[in-house]
């Protein structure tokens, strides 16, 4: 029996892609690349200005599993995720999560998940894969 | 033609995972589960003391796609990655990438990646899809 999880069960958090969040982010990862921290260059390729790093989304993936959950008991075993749309700065993001599938012989459950703007577009989606300890 | 990304293209880097990287992440995420906190908790689960954020891989693979690639107009399509085996604090891990795929009629190059302790285990393998612009 893994805790309570089942298929269906929905969680939403929102989180904020401010200053603080990007400059973090560049400090761990230290990925300057120009589309991130130049506002003119990436606009010869259709964007608005510089546009924020997808894998501060995996950063709050990573809040979602640790903190979110109704039990602390649990590691990530694997996750993906598809960029749609481009996130630029200063952005609130909501994340939608579902349980889509619970794998009760090895205390699996899959997550899939969704980062929305406040109008519903779809920033990114994929799914994440838990273990229950 | 994509640039002169060819299939089996090596790159390699190394990154490592001591205090500062572990304490940027925690910054950027908040996730303070007791699996990434604390060094008795995850004890009774089999761990050796708090292991790493499995996300902070994934911030060295926006390192690798935005800094060591040899063009800069690249944008992350889609990642996914699967986490094999616990990274503890002050652990060097080397990043070894190959070029797996190259599909230029939509200017998308795929590349494997695995994270390696310095003895060859695999901390973590995956696939990440970018597009040249």
């Amino acid at each position: 029996m893994i805790h309570s999880f089942q298929i269906g069960d929905t969680y939403n958090h929102g989180f904020e892609i401010n200053n603080t969040k990007y400059n973090q982010f560049i400090d761990l990862s230290d990925d300057h690349n120009l589309m991130h921290v130049d506002d003119e260059y990436p606009k010869q390729f259709g964007f608005k200005g510089k546009i924020m790093h997808g894998n501060i989304l995996n950063a709050f993936l990573s809040y979602f599993i640790g903190e979110c959950l109704p039990i602390k008991n649990v590691v990530i075993q694997s996750q993906n995720i598809e960029y749609k749309k481009p996130i630029y700065l200063d952005t609130i993001v909501k994340l939608e999560v579902v349980v889509d599938s619970v794998v009760e012989s090895v205390n699996v459950v899959i997550f899939k998940f969704k980062f929305l703007s406040l109008e519903g577009n779809v920033f990114a989606k994929g799914k994440i894969q838990i273990g229950v300890l």
